[in-house]
């Protein structure tokens, strides 16, 4: 009944398609969502803070200043998301999304991780606090699709 | 003096009309409200989670995939409403209209019950946390009319 | 710089035309504000609830339940003001004005007062937890314009 | 089961004997229940913001650092209690005690309100918010021995 | 390593002797836990209101009055528990219990439901919302245990 | 993705053109953003309560009447802002820019601070709790340009 | 009534002698009050996080480590802080008591200033957002007996 | 001044000495602080769910029910924390532990991460939203002694 626009959060891999995929699923079905992330450029959003700010001699402190610029956006966009889509890839220790579900779950933001089934073990404590745990983006628009619509495949 | 727009969500009962009522009541009364509630195809809202997710050999967590892709819509637009109208209907047991009752009175939403005097007694604890007690949706469309718009019958 | 609406919400006194004379005021200094208030009709106010919800023998119950659902409304307009103006007269008891003004500010809404220099002692306890005392409509639009636009008289 | 401590804020009228009668009531009933309120001398009360900050020329400033220095114990004492009870008398306008009903109740606290059957009309809106109506002291020690040792009369 | 002692407050059915046999087995397990609970003598439960505060004629005031009542005991100790287990039985619509697992939910409470397996399909909602779902009351006390203590059967 | 407002609030030093540039910037680069701030004009803002609400004999009442009014306006905006920005200039005490600091990060809103290399050891609690640190209207327009539309110098 | 120990947090100037002398007045007075406040050996608190943490050659994040360390101490004190006490002197900017009293107030915690009658105008916006303000040690204790014990000089 | 007890909870890595290093040092330094953390027993973390709640057949569901009744600990115990420790090693994912630290941030308690550096890189987010940054248990250990007790190596 509700004409209300969804915003979904997007956080995780930012290596591989999963978040174009998505974008076109809710295209085609239409949705009433509005997706926002992080900034996705990786090498943008590590240098960000001593482009910005200015250098550092020492790395932590260059990473710490791009962390902390890159927080304003993640946290504030998560904090105004109705629901938070976690990537988990095989690659990289990726503990920022990790630390962003944690974040999500702790505000009360319903969570759905994104991640093959070799990862299940690794991820048991995450998926846990999940709403739902799917293996491909289009599961993802799928419950996107029901959850906003009311439609099913 | 507000033109605001009112959201309110009608939780419980899905196998009456009483929705369709108060939709059509509010549409008439010309009331600034937005409806929304569950995904009342009872058959999708069941199946929903092994439809999108894959399927489950044990009932319980065919149930479980479903009923946390259910809750993704119900918390969110509970969360997000202005009012939470309640349907108690004589059959089934309804435990998820009763949580959606207790979750949205801890969030410090206004509640409405609606339901037959015959369930008075059973329901005593989930009326005394109501603002209003309704027994007819046509009760529902007058409240709301009287709280948006100032009129009464 | 921001082109933002206000949100006031005006509280307390019915019987006279306080609420008139802020609306006329707001309105003449274009202000962005939308001003929302309870029902003032007193008969409708008072009998709402056996109106719509049918009779009671005793008293207490015929104000239980309209006092149920003008809470609908008071609650949910305070709930969603920026500021929150209570207006104290010298006649009635008004307690519902001061329980709004206590309502406010456990909710962290700057409050505005407004009474006569008469009701001062009375008062003290709610003016002392208000961001300023009016004894005028006329000093609430002129509070309220320089809050909104920066103008002074 | 528990041997938790109840606390309980005695809040409103300072000029009967009402919260004598329910401390010795608790203390007959050996109720594991720590009652706090207002400091109740009415004229330390009005004074304490002169005597101890310097004087006032005007009647409202003196008002005024009274009232603050009040309100450091009033709402740190209503935020630590389990339970708040507010006793309305016949005389005075008594602002400060629906202010402080108002107050309890937009934190979430249970209220329990004490009063003549006559204020009933008055008080419609401060009743309504009320977990239990009151017309004794000895009402209100029989409330708190049930809900605290589930004991009835 | 921590001393502390855990709080639980076990909602729901009454007529049935679980809170004893979870009683019990805390004492056997001899863990630092504190149980909590509502009344469950059902007639004191039912009359509390009529038998304190005046009787009324409508069955429904009746109730009302004592929910209120019964209220301010539940929601405290629900507000005040680290898990809340609610248990479920096959006889009445136990209304109440469902609207505790909501409230505690919303509370960010870890839930603990326990029901028979016949119930799995209506609970299924209110199972989705929980950490745990047991079937048993030993179940219960060995996830006690586990959680306090860090044993195992 | 997103198209949303990002609401940024510019608090602090009122007597150099740092906001003017912080707005430039954000026009030239075309940010979806809106910017608020407290009224600039000192002298408004000091005597806008004796303006408004009459005379005052004492300097400190004078002061108290004007900051009452001033923070209705400045706590609504910072409640409203996605992020807050801090000047700190190297003349006057600036208690207030340090206050809105502390209360903005308080309610979890990220911060940037705006102060010559100068101020580094006085704000060195403040800076760590802000999410970056910046020297120049330039650098703050950088972060949001990046923070907002995910672009670098 | 209440045996309850009130938690004093007292932040603000280290370079004088007035902590102590609220220490003695509140033990002379025997008031069930404990006080907590920053580490105000200033050597220390300005070196503990090079001296554990190991050295930087940047000042800034000298502080930057530093004040991330004693912010544990401060904000876990000011956040189980019944009463905050803030002192400013007339020497250092004392930015970081600003902040602190901008927390404070965000949290809800009744704040006291305490400083010389000299600096009114520049604390008018932090004096504003107190429940009270002293302007010697002997008020502050005096305030604190007036508000734990009901006294008065 | 005070006398409070500091509650710590150590997260994360369960396969080296760190938690009793830390604790060792706790004793020694006698500082009044109760540390808690995981059940730290890798098999009994892993394998409690299908002990008490019966087995499943998926490895899915065995891990799920696991990390369900580990969250009651896990999350009650950071939720009463006031600083939570969180260990990140060279080996596994440890995505629970970033999202303990997401979870932990968002509650607003104070984040000590401790790593070698060669994890900086990968733990930027995590460590910019912590206080301090540790990579050693000694350190953790004199940050809280400094914290809680103001003594410095």
């Amino acid at each position: 009944m509700s004409a209300r626009i969804w915003n979904v959060y997007l956080s995780g891999e930012i290596h591989s398609s999963w978040r174009q995929q998505i974008t076109e699923g809710i295209r085609q079905a239409e949705l009433p969502a509005e997706l926002s992330g992080p900034v996705t450029d990786h090498e943008k959003s590590d240098r960000c803070g001593v482009a910005i700010l200015g250098d550092e001699e020492r790395p932590f402190w260059q990473d710490h200043k791009s962390a902390g610029i890159n927080a304003i956006r993640t946290r504030t966009l998560i904090g105004a998301a109705d629901v938070v889509v976690v990537r988990f890839g095989d690659k990289y220790r990726q503990w920022n999304a990790a630390f962003d579900a944690g974040y999500a779950v702790a505000l009360g933001k319903p969570l759905i991780t994104l991640h093959d089934e070799a990862l299940t073990h690794a991820l048991k404590e995450v998926d846990a606090a999940a709403a739902a745990v799917a293996q491909t983006p289009e599961q993802v628009v799928e419950i996107l699709r029901y959850v906003v619509a009311g439609e099913l495949p």
